[in-house]
Parts: structure tokens; C-alpha cells; sequence
């Protein structure tokens, strides 16, 4: 397939700069790109190949300023990274066969109602008294317990596991192996120190648009729900303990870990390896760094954490900074005892 | 259904303060609790919803003492968590039917033993030679090797996987997704910098009451076990790995990794992303608290562990807190060092 | 079976002192060992067993210089660690019996083609226009999207998933639950703070003799391959981002995690629970400590890094030796400041 420049900065709302009567056949990374291919820049790190690409052409913010010359046309649009995923979109939507119909052996239990257009891969398994959207896509091996809601237009990839009564918004997806509904860590210890199990008799609910990582784990709540709300992005092998909420359009990075009854607000960001203790709240908009422990609410919107405690993002770089030189400190600390313990007057 | 709360206070041996003729029909959280509802409070952080509650009774310490009015009725408990989880416990057991029978397709390998109402689920899978012990509900998309050993009353959960000859106690507890005898990390390198896979010959045991969370792994041991005793609690997504040995009632929340070789004694408390090092022993009753990572045996018994390198957990507190006044502890630093340097008597 | 210890020295180009005469039944590990058993010593730490061992003979370096008497017979060789895994690889290939054939159902996409001596378990599902190798072996509950290809005498174990159009080389073996080929965290934000999902259209690639531990997850590319070279080896739990691209011979142990579009070199050591952000590079033959963070490229090759933010190995040891001195630094400090307020010539 060809498509010319024109059309696609058209489809941008772009302005073009440069030679706006080719073609692009196909799609590519900057640091590699061919001719025919069309590109983006984004993260400032990879300017330097603007300058050397064979690309055809290249999608570019309108605030950038080139610091030499460049041989692809450009597309001048307002944000770059939304443009190009617009044009993934597009060039997927061309190009994917979606999946459809009944794979056999599958299979469905008694009671359960179903969308138009389903597809239903072998081996994947949906319990008594579903509800299925439509369009929904239910990948091989993927288990849905009885009692289950699954929204329209819900994708659940291959060997994805939803337990019983949970209840999935329309848009969601489940990449292969996300565990939704598992009993959460509730152990009540006893007199001669063994713990009983406490009985996990909640649900858990995924609003719209809800996306969740391979391999997540989200915990089912002791009583009501675990609740994620709409639009929040959830990555690989993150763990949601049980009664957990997290807000709307909230995105959190791989292999973090929210603890019981911890509460998240809206657009925050967590990125990866962070853990929250159970039964805090963080405000709204809060950003917490890589690998970052929080263990006390946060109640200003708007926050910039980092650490292990964590603390003010900027405040933490400072003490870190110093961290690295602790020995040195260490010896200038010294080396002024001496000199005081010399000194007549200090007697 | 309505249960008096007589009858619930006389379960929990308990002591009822207000009035003591209603009935509650419901279970509920202290925090969002309506008429009819039957709440608990174990975690002080949650007092304040005690004097709002429009619960009908709530279960409390018999230590609590009230700060302000209360509209519920109060049944006093020594250990109103442990009381709560045998209420949610009885619920259960109302209410829940449990899974039995053979769903077809299933899986059933030659030779295998087979005890009485057993669940095996669609698309479940048991090889050759095992035993099966009663009431085992293997659920569907769950995986068992050839030899394995399951016993009595285990649940193994949907997509759960257990490698080759190992064996699970009773009463034992997979969540979805967990893998247990996987392969560990055992890679001889060779001259040329390339590694050779070390077999991986060895089985897992779990002993009796056992639970493993979702998507957790336990590596085999090369030779012999890896061994996981009596009463111990994973959390999900847990990196067990080969030749460990983990004691009684232990807990271990989720993400945590312990390394090769390393033995974890009775009692303790792992909290969430702990990395415990190889070939280390940790003593009975030790706490390492949150993303704590040990690299030495703990020997002595009831040790609190904090800090990546951990070590006493109110040192750590300690250092934590001067860690965060580095900036200005440099800044006095510098002060004094020229001061000092301006002394006359310095020089 | 019983084999002479004369032929084992043999197959291992080794020494013998002591009785040569001997016969071993079955291999055991030196702290637990009995009559009849071969062992080996590897790691110092576990000398002290060497003289009280039962074991029948133990493969030792060359260099060992005992400090007592030893009761077995010693075997001496270059690597005894690399020897007793040629050992294991041996008596692996003598008990344990290669998995074959077709079970049913099992579900067999169009227009694929097969190898020869293919294993292809119960529930096991493969897509269409994959193309399978000589010997693969695919156990049950593994999924294998449209489109690709597994080459000669890969193991896929119980219920690992591989997205469409992956690719994976000869000898690579996935562990049970693994996940080749998910989409990645690819979100666009919206002017109104919601994300749009970025397409995901590449796909994975494993170069041959790569092995992929239980529950890791490897995300496709954006666009071209997520890349894994040839001989490097992944633990279980280990998170790889889109777009990311990994040297040869190198080891990932659990619960690390590499972010988007980064590189790692050749020969590299990423101990457990690491975290390097993205776009960043690798250089050759470093080793990350364990739980580091890594947030800036490591130019050097070589280079040993530790903490979270990493840097230099001794220096944060160093570094971290004063933490624990923090509180009674804080006190000298604030010691002197007192002393040097006090003094007349200060003034």
C-alpha cells in the first residue's frame, strides 16, 4: 500500500514541510528507518537521527527546530507520539483480521447471554450466568468464572482468568495471563501462631476502557469490590491487593504493587517496581518515581514522590546527591574533630 | 437471611453492649455500612467510622473504648478480625455451592488414583501415575504432571500449573496462574561465556495448609525438594526459587524473591518486594519489613529487619530520617569547615 | 543403576583421590548426602560439609585444599560445578522420558507446518501459518498465536503464551505461564487526560538457546521485533518492555525489569528485582547488583553497579556503610557546631 504525504498530514491536521509529493509505504522506527518509510520524533534523545534518516518522512512537533539539515519531509503536527498512534490506528485497522466465531472445543455454561460477533477461541471456558457483550473477544484458554459481566468490545487475550461475579466495562483488555478476581492475602493469625484463611467474598469491577498488563494480578475484594476506574492503564505483572480503588485515567507501570484498601485518585502515574501499603490514599495527579516506597497518604494533588521512603522528588535527588559522598563527609567530619580536639580554646 | 445478634455473639463468645434484640442481614464494610449491616473494626485507622456507622452492630475489641457515642450495638471479642473472618467464614459456607464432578473435556492420565467428589474442570489437565486426594477441586485450564501428589481438600485454581512429581498436602490453595516445580535459574557458564542448563531433576512439597497466590512461581530443587511447611501464606506473583526452604505459619507478601538455597524459618513475616539473597538462613519469627533486601544470614530469633542492605528496622528508621536532611547536614558541614579554616588558631 | 566412580572421573577428565574402587548410586546434594552418593562442592559455603559427608565420592576443584579428613572420594576438576551439571545432563537423559506424540483435543491451526517428533499436549493450541520445528515439544495449555515460528528442539511448557508473528529460535525453552509477545504500555495521553492505546504491530524474536523463566513477561515491539539474542537466559517474573533488545549470553535473574526501548549488552549480569528505565544502553559485560535502579546509560564496558539510583559497586558500599552511621555523624556534627559557636576565636 502507498499513501501520500498529502493525505496523511490531511488526516493529521498537519502542515507539511519540505517535498510534499511522495509516498510512504510502510512504517518504521527512526533509528532505522528505509526509504518509503514514515517516521516520528518524540523523545528528544532521538533527534540526532532525524538528521541521518532515509525515511520518506517525518512526523515532528511544531515547536521542533531543526540544527541541520534534513532530507525527509516533515509533518509538523502539536503532539507527535498522538499523531503517530493515530496512524498506527489506522494502518492496523487496514491491515488486522479481527477475530471472530466459535473455536471449538469451547466452552459455555448454562444461562449465559451473548453479545452479536463474539469470538470464542478453543479451550476458553465461560462459566453459568454470563453476560457477554458484543464484539467481545474471548482468546484460547481464557476462564470466566459464573456470574460474570464482560462489557462490549472487550478483548480478553489468551489465558487470561476472570473469577466468578466480576464485572468487566466495555473497551477492556486483558493481556494473556492477567489474573482478575484471585483471593486477595487475608489471614487472621491465630493463638498458636497458624493464620485461617478469611473468606474472600467480593468481586472485582473494571470500568471502561480499563486496560490490565500479562501476568496482573487484581484481587477480588474481602466484601464489595475492588474497584478500577475508567480509562486507567494498568502494565505487566502488577499486583492490586484485595479492596483496592484506583481513580479514572490513572496509569501504573510494571511490577508495582498496590496493598489492601489502599485508595489511588485520578490521573496519577506510578511508575515501575513502586509499592503503597495498604490503607493510604493519594491525591489526585500524584506522580511517584521508579521504585519508590510510600508508606504515609498523600493529600496534596499534584505530588512528585520518590524513594524508599518516599518523599518530595526533588528534595530526595538533593539527598541523594549527598548520599554519594557520605564518605568523604565522613572524613571532612573527621578531620574537623581533630583539629577542634586540638585546638587550645576547644579545652 | 436474618441472623439475631444474640446468635452471632454467642458464636464468637462474645459480649453484647446496647441493644441486643436486632438482627443483621447483611455483612458490610465499617466505612460504607447501612441498616442491617454486620461491620467489624480491627484497624484503628478506621475508628472514626465507628460513631458515624449506620451499621447495625459492629464487632469489636473488648480493650476499644469509645471516644464519642455509638449508635450500633457492640459485641466485644478478644480478636475482632479473627471473630469477623469466622462470620465471613459461616456466610460462606451458607452460600456458596461448591464446584463438583468431571466437566467435559478434561484430561485424565493413566494410572492416576482418584479420590471421592473430586472437581475437575473443562480443560483441566492430569497426567500419568497421580493421586488425587477427596474433595479436590481442580479447576478448569489447571495443569498437573505426571507423579504428582495432591491431597485431600486442596483447591487448585483455574490455569494453576504444577510441573512433574510434586506434591501438595491437604487442604493446600493455588490461586490462578501460580506455577509450581518450574525450572529454576541453574545455568553452568562455560568458557566461551555461553551457559549450560544445570537439569533441574529435583520436586516441590507443600505440606498441609499451604496456600500459593497468583501468578507465583516455586522453582524445583535441582535434587531433592523445594519445601514449603505446614501453615505457610504466599502472596501472588512470589519468586520462589530452587532448593528453598521456607518453616511454619510463615507469611510472604507479594512480589517478593527468594533467592536460590536460602531457608526461611518459622513464623516470619516477609512484607511486600523483600529480596532475600542465596544460600542465607533466616531466623524463626523475623520481620523484614517492605522492599527490604537481605544479604546476610539473620540469626537471631524475632529480629525487624528494614533497608536494602537491611538491618535493625528502628536504626534504619534513624538513618532514614537524616537521610532526608543530607542537604542541610552538608551545608553545616561546609560552615564549620570554614569557620575552622578561618580560625587563626587553626592554622 | 549403579556406576563406577572410575568412569565418572573419566567422563570428566578428572582425578581421582582416594579409593577408586567405589560405586555411585544416585546424586545428592553434600549437606543431606548418604552412602552411595555422588556430590559436588561449588560454593565456599559449603565446605564445612566436605568432612562430615556420608557421600560415597565429591567432585571438587582443583584446587580445594582440604583442612581436615575427608571420608569420599575426591574427584578433582577444573569446574566442578560445570562438571556436576554434565553429570545431571547424563542421568537427566537416562530416567527421563522425552514427551511425544498428539494428545487430544488439542487444536491445530490451517496451513501450519509440522517437524518431526513433535509433542503436542492436551488443550495445546497453535494458530495459523505457524510454522513448528523437528522435536518441539508443546506442552498442554500452551498457546501459539497466527503466524509463528518455533524452531528445532524448543520446549514451550504448561500454559506459556506467544502472541502472533513471534518468532523464536532453536533450543529456547519457555517455562510454564510465560508470555512472548503481549502489548506493551504504549498510551498516547489526550488533551482531556485520558490515553489512547498505541498499537502494538511488531512482534518478539528469540535467537536460538534462549530460555524464558515461569511467569516473565516479553512485550512485542511497537513496530520490528523486541529482540532477545542468542544463548541469554531470563528468570521467572522478569518484566521486558516493547522495544527492548538484549545482547547475547546474557542472565536476568527474577523480578527485574528492563523498560522500553532500551539495550543491554553482550554478556551482562541483571541480579533479581532490578529496574533500568527506558531508552537508555547497556555496555558489554556489566553486572547490576541486586534491587538497583539504573536511570542513566553505562558506557563502560564492564562496569559493576549497585543502588537505587546505581552507581559505582564499591562506592555505594562505601556510601552505604556511612547510612548506618548517620544518626551518631548527625551527633559529631552538631557536637562540633556547639563547640565552635562556643568559641571565643569563632566570633
Amino acid at each position: 500500500m502507498e499513501f501520500p504525504i498529502k493525505q496523511i498530514a490531511e488526516m493529521l491536521q498537519g502542515t507539511i514541510e519540505g517535498n510534499s509529493e511522495g509516498n510512504v509505504n510502510n512504517i518504521g522506527k527512526i533509528e532505522s528507518a528505509i526509504a518509503g518509510d514514515l517516521c516520528f520524533l518524540s523523545n528528544p534523545k532521538y533527534e540526532k537521527y532525524v538528521y541521518e534518516s532515509e525515511a520518506t518522512a517525518i512526523i515532528v512537533s511544531n515547536e521542533f527546530e531543526p540544527k541541520q539539515d534534513i532530507k525527509a519531509t516533515l509533518i509538523r503536527v502539536e503532539d507527535p507520539y498522538l499523531a503517530f498512534s493515530s496512524i498506527l490506528k489506522f494502518y492496523e485497522q487496514l491491515t488486522k483480521v479481527a477475530k471472530t466465531g466459535i473455536e471449538q472445543p469451547s466452552f459455555q455454561g448454562n444461562d449465559s447471554s451473548w453479545g452479536e460477533d463474539v469470538y470464542l477461541g478453543a479451550f476458553s471456558y465461560v462459566g453459568a450466568n454470563c453476560k457477554i457483550g458484543n464484539n467481545v473477544q474471548i482468546y484460547p484458554h481464557a476462564y470466566i468464572g459464573d456470574h460474570c459481566e464482560i462489557g462490549d468490545n472487550s478483548v480478553i487475550y489468551a489465558g487470561a482468568k476472570i473469577y466468578e461475579k466480576c464485572v468487566l466495562g466495555k473497551h477492556c483488555v486483558l493481556q494473556a495471563g492477567a489474573v482478575v478476581g484471585s483471593h486477595g492475602f487475608g489471614f487472621a493469625p491465630q493463638e498458636d501462631g497458624s493464620f485461617q484463611a478469611v473468606p474472600q467474598l467480593g468481586n472485582v469491577m473494571l470500568e471502561d476502557f480499563v486496560e490490565v498488563g500479562a501476568n496482573t494480578t487484581i484481587d477480588c475484594a474481602t466484601m464489595g469490590s475492588t474497584l478500577i476506574k475508567k480509562g486507567t492503564k494498568i502494565d505487566n505483572l502488577v499486583q492490586i491487593a484485595h479492596n483496592v480503588e484506583i481513580g479514572e485515567n490513572t496509569g501504573i507501570a510494571a511490577q508495582s504493587g498496590i496493598s489492601g484498601s489502599s485508595k489511588i485518585g485520578d490521573k496519577c502515574i506510578i511508575a515501575g517496581q513502586v509499592g503503597i501499603v495498604g490503607h493510604i490514599s493519594i491525591a489526585n495527579g500524584t506522580t511517584v518515581g521508579a521504585q519508590s516506597g510510600v508508606s504515609k497518604s498523600i493529600k496534596q494533588e499534584g505530588s512528585f514522590i520518590q524513594g524508599s521512603p518516599a518523599f518530595g522528588y526533588k528534595d530526595n535527588l538533593k539527598s541523594q546527591i549527598i548520599f554519594r559522598k557520605l564518605p568523604e563527609l565522613n572524613k571532612q567530619i573527621q578531620e574537623l574533630r581533630e583539629k577542634i580536639l586540638n585546638l587550645p580554646a576547644a579545652e
